[in-house]
Formats: C-alpha cells, sequence, structure tokens
C-alpha cells in the first residue's frame, strides 16, 4: 500500500478554512454511513475544493476498499495511520463507547477536528469531549448523531439561538415509530410488528435498545446538551418500554382521539432542572408527533419567545446520514466555532408536571372492579376522568382503560403499584401519559 | 441626548467574534420586529458577553424609547448615527427596497455587518449586496427573511449542505395559509374570510402581495439563492392569486383527499435551470404541506442524497422574528463565514414539468358542454382523468371539475384559453395544479 502521508503539506494551514488546501478527511469505520459519507465526498465535484478523502480505516479494509476511489485514498487497518498529521478531520463512524472514544480523544489532542454520528459516545462523555476539543481549538460536531438527516443540532445551536429553549424531543426512533404505526393500523400482535420491522430492516436483530427507549434516550441528551447546555444523566431519562403497547391500546386511542407514539421530551425549568420522557404516550391524532409516517423522525424545540419549531425527515439510513455528516465537515472547512456547548453544566433532576394518564387493565371481570379501582385512585388523591370499555371481549380476560385527570407521575405509579397487588388481573396494569398541551399538540 | 460613539474602543476589533467587548448592534426601524429584537438584546442575561444594543433608528423616535434601556442605548433619527464606528453590525427590520437598500450598502462599504429581515431587499439585491459582504470582509445575514422563526435558511445552508438541493419550497404566507383553512372549514366566501383575516390581524389592510404571490415569490427567491446558489428573479417565478379559489373548490378538492394551499416550488433542473411556481395547489390530506395550521408556516427542502425535510413553526410574528434575528446576531458575533453565497448565479427559467390539474367550470348548463370540453383538452393532447359534479347547485350556474392527467403547463393554459372563448361561462374557467408525487406527498 501507498503510503500517502509524506509528501503532503503538514495539516492545520487550513484547519481554519482558508482557501488553499481543500480539508484532509479520514473515515474511522466503513459501515454503510461511513460508505456514503466516501460515496459523496467522492461524487460531488463542487466540494473537491472544500473536502478532500484522504484515508479510510476499517478492519480488513481491503475488502471495502472503493474501486471508484483516487489512489491517493489510504485503505488502512491502523486507527494510527488515520490520526496522521496529515488529516485535518477525522469522521468516526463505528459506533458504540470504545473503542470509539479513545480513538476520538487522541484525535482532538493531536489537534485533528472530529465529525462523528456516535449518539451514544456524545451523551455519555460529550462534556469531556467538547472540553477537549475547545483545548486543543479543533472542532467537535456531531448533527449525525440525532435524526439522521434532519438538520436538528444545527437549527438549535444556530437557527434558534436566539431563544431561549424550554423543550426539546420528538420522535428520535424510527424503529419504534414503525412499530407503533403498523401496530395502529394492521392489529397484528407486538411480536409479529417486531418481526416484519426486522425483515424489512426497520430494526436490529435485537431491537431490544431501541424499544426499551435506550437509543431514545441517548439522542434526548444530545438535544439537551446542545439546546439547554445542560448535561443529562442517561440515568435520569425516565424510560417505558413500548413493548408494553398492544393492540388493545392502539384501538382506545383512537377512541380518544388519539395515537400511540414513543415520545421523547425533556423540559427544562428554571436554569438547570430538567425532567425527561422517553417512552410510549397518547399525543393526539392532529399533533405533528402523531402524523410522523413510518422510520421517520421529527424533532421539536419549544422557545420562551418563539414558540414550537418542528423538523421532520429521514431518521436513519446511510445517505440521509452521510449528508448530516459531510455538512459537519463543511462547517469544519468554514472554520465554524460553536456556539456555547464547550462547557456542558450537569442538569438536576426535575419531576414531571402534572399531566393526565391512559391506564389499561386486563381483569377476570366480576361486580365491583370498578369501584375498587376508583376507590384505590381517589385514597391517591386522583381524579378518574372516564372509562371505556370495548365490547367484544371476553369476561375472563376483559381490557378496559380508565384515564386520569393531570396528576404527579410518582402519583400515578403508587396508585399502580397497589392495583397491581389486586387479584384480578389476568396482565400487569400499564399507564400512559397523554401529551395535549401546547400549540403543536404536546 | 447623549453621543456615545465618541468614549468606546473602534469597532472591527471584536466583529471576528474574538472574545472582548460584545459585538455592537444597532437597530434602523422599530417596529413590531425590530423593539422585539431590542426586548431580547435587553432581557437575555446570557447575550450580554456576546451582543450589546448600542443604538436604535426611528423616525420620531423618541415616542418609541423603551422605558427599560441602559442610557447608553442612543435614540437616534438619523440614520448616519448608526452607521458610526462604534457600531459593528446593523440590524435591518425598515422593510421595503428603499432606503433599506441603501442603507444596507452604506452599512457594508463601511464595513458594519448586516442583519436583515428583508425579503424583497434580499430577493431583488442579495446577489449585489451578498457580493459587497464579502469584498468588505463582513457578514450579510437574513434568516428573519423567510418564514419568520423557522431557522430554515440555516439548516439549508448548513445543516444540509452536506446534499445537493433539488427543490426548495413550502408554506411561505401564513395570511394565504389562514384564508384557505377558513375557506375549506367554515364554507364562508372569500371576501369575508379575507375580513376576518383583517380583523384578527392576519392580513393588512391591503393584502394583495400576500394574496397574488408576490410576498410569497420573494421568499421563494431567498430559498433558490440559498439552496440552489442561484438568482432567481421575481419575474420568473410563475404566480397565480388565491382569490381564484372558492369554497366550491375546497369542496371538491376534499373529495379528491385534498386541501388547497399556497403552494411555493421551486425545482431546479441540471445545474442552473429552475422551474419556481407560487399559488393555489391541490395538496393530499396527508401531505404535511396540507397539515400547516393557521398562520404557520412550512419550509421543505428536497435533496438528492437526504430526501426530503421539513421545517415548521410560526412564519411570523415580532417574537419569532425577532429570534431568527438575534440567531444572525449570535453567528456574526461567533465570526461565522457563509458557504457559497458570496456568488449567485443568475437562474434560467426552465418549464414546469408534466403535472396533473384541477379545473373547475361554473357554466349554463346545456346538453353537449362535457363532451366539447373534452374535445377541447382532446385537440390539446391533454387526457381528461375524472368529472366530478355535486348535487345541489342551480342548472344556470353550476360548478363542475374535471381533472387533467399530467400534462405541461403550457398545454393547460392554451386549452383553458380555447374554452373560455366557449359561450357558456358564468365565470371564468380556472386550473390549479395538482401536487401528489414524492414521499411528503408533494
Amino acid at each position: 500500500m501507498r503510503n500517502h502521508f509524506v509528501d503532503r503539506p503538514a495539516a492545520g494551514v487550513v484547519a481554519d478554512g482558508a482557501p488553499g488546501r481543500p480539508l484532509h478527511v479520514a473515515i474511522a469505520g466503513f459501515g454503510v454511513v461511513g460508505s456514503s459519507v466516501a460515496r459523496i465526498l467522492l461524487e460531488r465535484g463542487d466540494l473537491q475544493a472544500s473536502l478532500r478523502l484522504v484515508a479510510v480505516f476499517n478492519r480488513h479494509v481491503a475488502r471495502k476498499r472503493v474501486a471508484s476511489a483516487p489512489e491517493t485514498v489510504a485503505w488502512v487497518e491502523d486507527i494510527d495511520a488515520v490520526l496522521g498529521p496529515d488529516v485535518d478531520v477525522l469522521v468516526e463512524t463505528a459506533g458504540g463507547v470504545e473503542p470509539a472514544r479513545t480513538w476520538v480523544v487522541e484525535a482532538l489532542r493531536r489537534g485533528i477536528s472530529v465529525v462523528t454520528a456516535n449518539k451514544l459516545l456524545i451523551a455519555q462523555h460529550g462534556a469531556e469531549l467538547a472540553e477537549a476539543a475547545a483545548l486543543h481549538g479543533v472542532q467537535l460536531r456531531f448533527e449525525a448523531a440525532v435524526a439522521g438527516g434532519v438538520p436538528a443540532i444545527n437549527a438549535i445551536e444556530c437557527g434558534i439561538a436566539g431563544d431561549r429553549l424550554t423543550r426539546v424531543g420528538g420522535i428520535l426512533n424510527g424503529t419504534c415509530n414503525f412499530v407503533l404505526s403498523a401496530l395502529a393500523s394492521d392489529a397484528d400482535s407486538f411480536d409479529e410488528v417486531v418481526g416484519r420491522a426486522r425483515t424489512l430492516g426497520y430494526a436490529e436483530a435485537d431491537p431490544t435498545s431501541d424499544l426499551d427507549g435506550t437509543d431514545a434516550a441517548a439522542k434526548l441528551a444530545v438535544l439537551a446538551a446542545v439546546g439547554f447546555g445542560l448535561e443529562l444523566p442517561l440515568e435520569d431519562v425516565r424510560r417505558q418500554s413500548i413493548a408494553d403497547v398492544t393492540a388493545i391500546d392502539c384501538e382506545y386511542a383512537a377512541r380518544l382521539g388519539c395515537t400511540i407514539r414513543q415520545v421523547s421530551i425533556a423540559d427544562r425549568h428554571g436554569a438547570t432542572a430538567v425532567d425527561a420522557f422517553v417512552g410510549p404516550a397518547l399525543v393526539p391524532l392532529q399533533s405533528p408527533l402523531a402524523r410522523v409516517q413510518g422510520a421517520d423522525n421529527l424533532v421539536l424545540a419549544r422557545g420562551q419567545y418563539g414558540g414550537d419549531i418542528t423538523l421532520s425527515g429521514r431518521g436513519a439510513g446511510g445517505e440521509a446520514t452521510a449528508v448530516a455528516i459531510v455538512s459537519d465537515l463543511l462547517a469544519v472547512s468554514r472554520g465554524e466555532r460553536r456556539h456555547g456547548v464547550a462547557r456542558w453544566q450537569r442538569a438536576r433532576p426535575a419531576p414531571r408536571p402534572h399531566q393526565p394518564y391512559y391506564v389499561r387493565f386486563v381483569v377476570r371481570d366480576r361486580p365491583g372492579i370498578l369501584a375498587s379501582f376508583a376507590g384505590v385512585f381517589a385514597g391517591h388523591g386522583i381524579n378518574v376522568d372516564a372509562v371505556l370499555q370495548q365490547p367484544g371481549h371476553p369476561k375472563l380476560r376483559l381490557p378496559f382503560v380508565m384515564t386520569l385527570e393531570p396528576c404527579a407521575q410518582e402519583q400515578a405509579a403508587a396508585a399502580l403499584v397497589e392495583l397491581a397487588t389486586l387479584d384480578v388481573h389476568e396482565s400487569p396494569p400499564v399507564a400512559f401519559p397523554i401529551f395535549s398541551g401546547g400549540i403543536h399538540g404536546a
């Protein structure tokens, strides 16, 4: 392999974007996203003056080699080879915390800017990495870490920087959105729908981190960092799995003028208190959250002055995610400095404001159940808003729903714990919040 | 009045955003938007290190004075006083082409960056102003010129800079969106609805430039400049007034699974050919274009790699627009350079691709009308897709609708000219395009 790192001018001379040679780009991790980045860099003639692909790192890289790439691109299996003095910016698309974190730390230390699609890395180590980037006078950018091709980070960080945000969130996981949409329209079982999502490529072989909210929580933490300037520990994001949702819940939600979505919401109270939630929630059919199709994503930001803005588009896929990365590379080539992210303060957890809830039971029916359930809620200071029961279900396995007037999440949870002890349940009761406030229906 | 321009350090030393004194901001035009900018600058303590309001220019400025403003703010009636060496950036919120253009040219010449909300100024003179800004090493920013608080310019220019855009557009005029929404839901007459919009503050006393597409065409030209790097002359934007729309059209549109919106679309073909349209169009009910509520705006961008993204939010209003301006001020304070807008090439007009059309007639009914109309369309090589006629209308003033299979705009127009010569019309026939392609239903 030709070593092309010896006969080039020293890196850094144009790291500030001054006209001259283009920014030298190395890609670490050459899967679907990494190879799409390479394709855009090689295809788009108008980018050649700004960005040049100089190296690709991957295990067994020989198998990954792109035939159309110029000979000047180095294909390497040694990460050190892409952290050399010829590289201005490292694109990290390997994913996962390690070894990605080690590479990124080393790149920043060596004066190499980093563009990453790694939500987990930024959610867990973004604060220290942003400080390292500032210390070494280089850039750390991560537009691709949230909502694929939707330019949410840029919009929040720059486009509405003039506002003071009180909420960030949206529909941040395409797998969940696909599963819940299909569950509502096809009335198949949850497992059948997940199986179909897997066949269609919308779900991983093990979709646990999608369904249980881990993936969306990391993205929500990234949005909170950018929108609030606060570091939101993942353990402070309250999570509920969408595996709790059944086709029956979709029916009842429809009767309430709603649909069920995996909603991610972080609300800031005062300067540093944040309540953050990822999980199934009822959202009104006319809400933008309800209208996100298939595997698309939607990002919502609420400002004190400008109200709500939403952004939507493809939440995943190699090309859309690669657009976000190439956009970040162009920002690095222009020498753009970031606004206010070098120091993230740690968020304090805050309780969720009072909110209405949907509670679904499946019981062996007998007289007095409703009265005893209502009594338990009353004992916890909760008013029942409505009781819904669709006909056509067997008495021995009868689903019905109670909606609760706005109450604290802890109140609802405590009532559910007490209700669960009653010997009538065929499956454990589940509760989902109902989002209905705000001009955008959330 | 205290002259505060004498005892300050020379401007420009921090125009590149280096830490030191904050950027000195002057506002020219102190109406709803200008005063909202001042309010955010004075209220937000966290902005004080970056931005300082130093002067406000307006006629009869004494009446506009904000009691809470610090004494260091100069209130002046002489534009020269806000173009002094103490000012780093001019916020232009006066509107209209002159004298705004003269002020902006002079500011740029004196090394003062400009942030403007002036869509007409940018649509008509953006290319020369961008060149002047580049020449003098200062910034020209105009996030507020399109869709108020929706950060569309930033998203297109930076967030998806890595893509190659083939379409920009959306719902760019809140007045039209309010009027058409109300027309569809209330079945009032067009004039009644416009009167109501005026009462509610959603329409100007003379809403002509909103209704006839002039306002949206200017915004579309700004989006085309940023998204395509092309200067789109306003006379090349084909325009149709929404005053052609009646409540009957809304009924027929609903029967077709659509609603009517003032749609603004610019499609790029190849490098520099653009077809641009602003006017009423049928859009499917499930399209994001159909779902824009009241006076909200939506911006759509379609990329070769990343597909469609949409952004929505408040399209007007002092505070939302002020957020866009303050966001631009923060970008200037960070010394951000723009990407690829210093030279806009002139767009060549392109014909609209073949598209289906909705054509509505109001006739004195008599036998053979349908056959003769169909014959005229056939003579122009156009296939009729469907004929719709709602019951309950008088024979002497009978509205009915023909939908046309995809054809050239010129074909449809020529057929309509010929049809209009037939002596059966109670009102002139009107045709609206039907937008139905694409993953976002447009």
